[in-house]
Parts: C-alpha cells; sequence; structure tokens
C-alpha cells in the first residue's frame, strides 16, 4: 500500500487532530494494510517523548500509579499518551467503579490520550504492536508514553523492554518481592515502588527489595534469613555484580532505587517524577538512552523482517495447499515437523525474498 | 544435530527411565542442538496421552484443581505428566507452605512427573515450547498430562490452546466471570470450575457464566442487570449462537459444563472428572479430536518453520553485521525500518532456504 492511501490521515494528524490520532492508532493495533506507509511517514518525527514503562502484579495498583503520574506530568504541562496492554487493567474496561472516577478526570483531558489494547489475536506480537503505538503517540507530540503492563509472563517483560524507563510496581504482601525477582521483573526496573506503603510488611519488602539489589546487607533487620526460607544474600546478583565492576573502573551506573508510594492519597508520586527525572537525566548523560534507543530500533527491524515472512508464507494460498497435503503424513507418523518445515521453506525462496 | 547424538539418552527413555524423561525434557525446555532431532525420533509414539489445560486468573487454585485431578487419575492407575507454565503457580516455586505440602503427596509418586517451566527467555515462544514438553510426556507414556498455564495474555491462551481439553477456573469474586469474558476464557473453556465454592458469591458466578454461555437465561436470578451494570443478555454469543445454528442441523454440539469445586476438601473433583471423560468421548465422537490435534500439528509444523528462519537470519554473523550497518540510518531517520527489512529479506534466499 503506498503513501498516498494515508495522505489525508497524515493532513489530520500532523495538524494535531485526536480523531486522527485515535485512526492512527487503531490501524496500527489492527495491523490495517497501510500501517507500514503510516509508520514509514511518522519515522523521521520520532524521538521526543519518554517512554515510561509501569510493570508489577495483578492487583499492585499500576493503573492508580499511572493515573497519578499522568496527571502530575500534566500539572508540569506536558502531553501524555497510556497504553494499557493489561487485561486486568481499568483502563481496559476492568475497574471497580472508584477507580473508573478517579481515572475519568485524566481520561477527560484534552492532553491525555489514552488506549488500552486487547490483548488477544495480534499477528507478531503484542511487544511489537506496543512500540508501534508508542512511536504513533511520539510522532504525534506527546512528551510522555506511559505504558502500562502485567508483569507475569515472558510478552509482558518484552513489553516492558521497550520502554526508556521502567517502574515495576509491587505491594508489601507476603512473597512479592521473591515473586518478582523469580518473574524476571530484577532484570527490567529502574525503579522499585512498593505501593499500598501504608500497609503493614511495606517495610519489609522494601528492605528486601534492598538486599537483592545489593543496596543493604542481608542482616539489617535481624540474622534470621530475610524471607520464608530464602536467603536473599545467597542469590546470586548480576545487577550487583555489574555496578561494582562499574564502580570499580569510575564509570556512571545508575543504582535502581525502592520507592514508596499510597495510591489511595497520592502520597510519593511527587518523589517518584524527581526520580524519574534523575534517571533519564542519567540515561542521556551516560549514553545508555541512546543505546536503549538503538537496541529498540534494531529490534523493530528484526519485528519488521519476521512479520513480513509470516506474512508472505502463511497468507500465500499455495504454500498453504502445499502444507495441508503434508499435515497428515506428519499426524500417521511417515514424516516429521522438521522434514516438512525443511521441505517448505527450501521452496519458498523467491517467496520470502520478495522477489515474487 | 544427527539423531546418532541422542540415541544413549532415547534408550534409556524408551527403558521409562524419570532422569532420561528429566533429561529429554530439559534438552526441549532449552531448545539445545540435540532437541530437534530428539523430537524426531520421539514423533512416532505420539498420541496416546489425553492433554487437559488448566487456565484461570491468579489466586483461582488451579495448582489444587491440577493436584486433585492427578490424585484421581492416579486412584485409577493412570500415569501424569503435569507442566506448570504459571509464575505464580506453587509448581514453579511460589507456594505457600501448605500447597506445597499438599503437592508433595502427588510429586513424590513415581507416577507422575512435574515440569515447571521458566517464563522467560525462550526464543520462540512458550506455547511451541509448551506442546513439544507435552510430546515428550505422551511419547513417554503418560496417561494424562496436565498444563497449568495464567489465563492473563495472548500467550497464555496460546499455550492452553494446545490442549485437547481445557477447564477454566475461576472463583467466586467480585467480576471474575466478566474479566473471563473480556481475557477471551470464554472461547477456550470447554468445562468451567468455580472453585472455591464455599465462599459467598459462587452461585452468583455460575448464574453469570451459564448466562454468558446462553444455557439459561438472564433474568433467573431477578430482573436487575445481572453484574456489575453489564446487562449479560445484551453481550453478544458466537458459541451460543453455533450451538443454535448446529442444533437446527441436527449434528453433534458440546455445551460447557460449569462445575463447582472446592479445593481445600477436593469435593467436586470426582465430578470434575467425570465431565472430562464425557468430553473427551464426545471429542471422538464428533471428530473434534481428530480436527484439534490436526490444527496442533499443522501449527507445529509453522513453528518449526518459523524458528528455522528466526534462527538461520538472526545466528547469522554476516546478517548482523550488515544490519548493525543499516540502524544507523534507521535512528537518523535517512531510511525507515520497513526499507531496511526489505533489503534484508532480498538478500537472505540462500539463507532461508538452507542452500547454505
Amino acid at each position: 500500500m503506498s503513501a498516498d492511501s494515508v495522505r489525508p490521515l497524515l493532513e489530520g494528524f500532523r495538524a494535531g487532530r485526536r480523531a486522527s490520532l485515535a485512526r492512527a492508532m487503531s490501524i496500527v493495533e489492527d495491523g490495517r494494510p497501510e500501517c507500514d506507509a503510516l509508520l514509514a511517514e511518522l519515522h523521521p518525527a520520532l524521538g521526543r517523548a519518554r517512554r515510561i514503562g509501569v510493570t508489577g502484579p495483578p492487583g499492585a495498583g499500576k493503573s492508580t500509579i499511572t493515573t497519578h503520574l499522568a496527571a502530575q506530568f500534566r500539572q508540569s504541562g506536558l502531553t501524555v499518551g497510556i497504553i494499557a496492554v493489561d487485561p486486568t487493567s481499568p483502563f481496559t474496561g476492568g475497574a471497580l467503579l472508584g477507580d473508573r472516577v478517579r481515572m475519568e478526570s485524566v481520561a477527560l483531558d484534552p492532553g491525555v490520550f489514552i488506549r488500552s489494547m486487547a490483548t488477544r489475536g495480534s499477528l507478531g506480537g503484542l511487544a511489537g504492536t506496543t512500540r508501534e503505538l508508542s512511536d504513533v503517540l511520539d510522532a504525534f507530540g506527546m512528551d510522555r508514553v506511559l505504558i502500562e503492563t502485567v508483569g507475569v509472563g515472558q510478552s509482558e517483560l518484552e513489553i516492558a523492554r521497550t520502554a526508556d524507563q521502567s517502574i515495576v510496581v509491587l505491594v508489601p504482601e507476603s512473597g512479592d518481592s521473591i515473586q518478582a525477582m523469580k518473574a524476571g521483573l530484577m532484570e527490567i526496573a529502574d525503579l522499585f515502588v512498593v505501593n499500598k506503603a501504608d500497609r503493614p510488611g511495606a517495610d519489609r519488602v522494601k528492605v528486601d527489595l534492598e538486599v537483592m539489589l545489593g543496596l543493604r546487607g542481608g542482616r539489617s533487620l535481624g540474622d534470621e534469613p530475610a524471607h520464608h526460607g530464602v536467603d536473599l544474600r545467597r542469590i546470586g546478583n548480576p545487577a550487583k555484580a555489574a555496578r561494582k565492576a562499574a564502580a570499580s573502573t569510575n564509570s556512571d551506573v545508575w543504582t535502581p532505587q525502592v520507592m514508596t508510594t499510597v495510591g489511595t492519597t497520592g502520597e510519593g508520586v511527587g518523589e517518584l517524577v524527581t526520580s524519574l527525572d534523575r534517571h533519564f537525566a542519567y540515561l542521556q548523560r551516560s549514553g545508555s538512552l541512546a543505546g536503549r534507543r538503538r537496541a529498540r530500533t534494531r529490534q523493530r527491524v528484526v519485528d519488521v523482517v519476521e512479520a513480513r515472512v509470516r506474512r508472505r508464507l502463511w497468507l500465500d494460498a499455495a504454500t498453504n495447499a502445499w502444507l495441508d497435503e503434508r499435515i497428515q503424513d506428519v499426524d500417521s507418523g511417515a514424516a516429521t515437523p522438521f522434514a516438512v518445515a525443511d521441505a517448505l521453506l527450501s521452496r519458498s525462496g523467491s517467496l520470502l525474498t520478495g522477489a515474487k
């Protein structure tokens, strides 16, 4: 599909019309035919927005933190885009009434644009789509893009990795910090937020996290093993090792912060914004921002390549007919999936290169 | 890697040694070089096991139901494999003590093999790996394979679709049935289980589900809208429409059942096993089982093709060097990801077909 097909839409988009933004977002989310042409046109306008991931287990209060952050950014005169990839998020409609009301103050602000993503059926992966939706919001001129995602699976971690900065939200509940570590959240977090910090156990989780991050010794709350029989001091910590190595060569290193917030009152959110700014300054100063963005660009090309391969192979009628004929051989045990896959690729050269 | 490299392992595997099974599972989970050769060798032995998915939101009691099911199957003299893909599952280590103790009675039984999957870092998708791990358990001779997965994202739904039969576990908590529908769980469920049915609200959730499934009218518990202001009767129900259409032509249709269980006591699990058997008989009688397994085989070939494409492209040093050089053009806005992707594919013909 040529660039001409998106010309009228681009005019409205560049004039800052929200209806055009909404339409552009839908084109990208649904992966419609004009999607690539649209993104190619928007490409030169990218790079202004700060992309902030908000990740954590269900019920940690990610939407509340996202709402508070958006409100703070608006108070500083910044425009905000929000993408919710969390099927349990109030933004996607699963709100209790109280949440929804609180959120509406932000949702009705013309300086905020919210898009909830359906988390099923998207060909080629949610992480790619989230990155492209962030691109659209960035090209539209949003100063901040907040990406809310539930951190329970591999795909959600990939989504979090599309952000410039990642906040991991936890609550003071039994084992939450251990779970976070197991689920790989430690590796993506630039900032930790212990939300609902007015509940019992908040200090315990904060200490646990700080021990795991190597920010303090494991014996600070007594001599017993730190948590549920898991001695946190004995868990290898690559991040800590990297920081130590870097510190010994005097280079610039970021130490993840552990903040506390109370979602119901907004307590601690101001400090969170300050920490985000400090972290962003570090990213710029150290060259990490350029590195993260280069990695994102590379991943984007990789995703486009893989999406093209899938489209060229699986939307091709002849390939599908050929495959259907061979499935019976595999089911009967006469052929293996590997032999059929190899045969399929060896006959698909001109299809894959785009020569036909 | 040739079939010779897995010959010694296969001997132990075919002799029924658990250590060989454990090693085969690790080879597949880690995607080691000998993985394809191993799976090709096991391929003719597939098709005996019944694969049962247990999916639901965190905290619904999926592991408890899985444990009870395994115990029941063992009482009938059946062997059981369990794959837990849920990062919050006790099988993966996130148990409260009570759960773990209950589970150990099953875990220590030599007729049961449990594998918890790390849910990060696996190249090529968890659904594919889960299917292949199920294949290994099937080839080993397990009569039942239970796949526990948290149903919160797209990848988890894909995992659920690798099973012959899917159980969706919910709890009588506010909005759980609505969430299930939104998350796409309605479409995969052959059987619903309302667990913790001794809690208040269980009947409400059961009725909600039955209304959504078209098993009863929406006014049966009075005239008020059924739930949180969402009038369930107004939600389009494709499953119901399909059943109606099928019923009018007299063909064989499965109506999802809504069962209740109490995880702490095991109440209702016997009935669940009976329903699973009835559903399996339906799958065989109607030809749906053959259809589901054919679709799974096809998806398997598709996954192998895509994994081969990824491996051939992204493990190729020359391709990576070529790509690295072009990333700067994309970052500067001089080229788009799409143009670079097209150029990459057009130069990769012999790489992709396996000719070099």
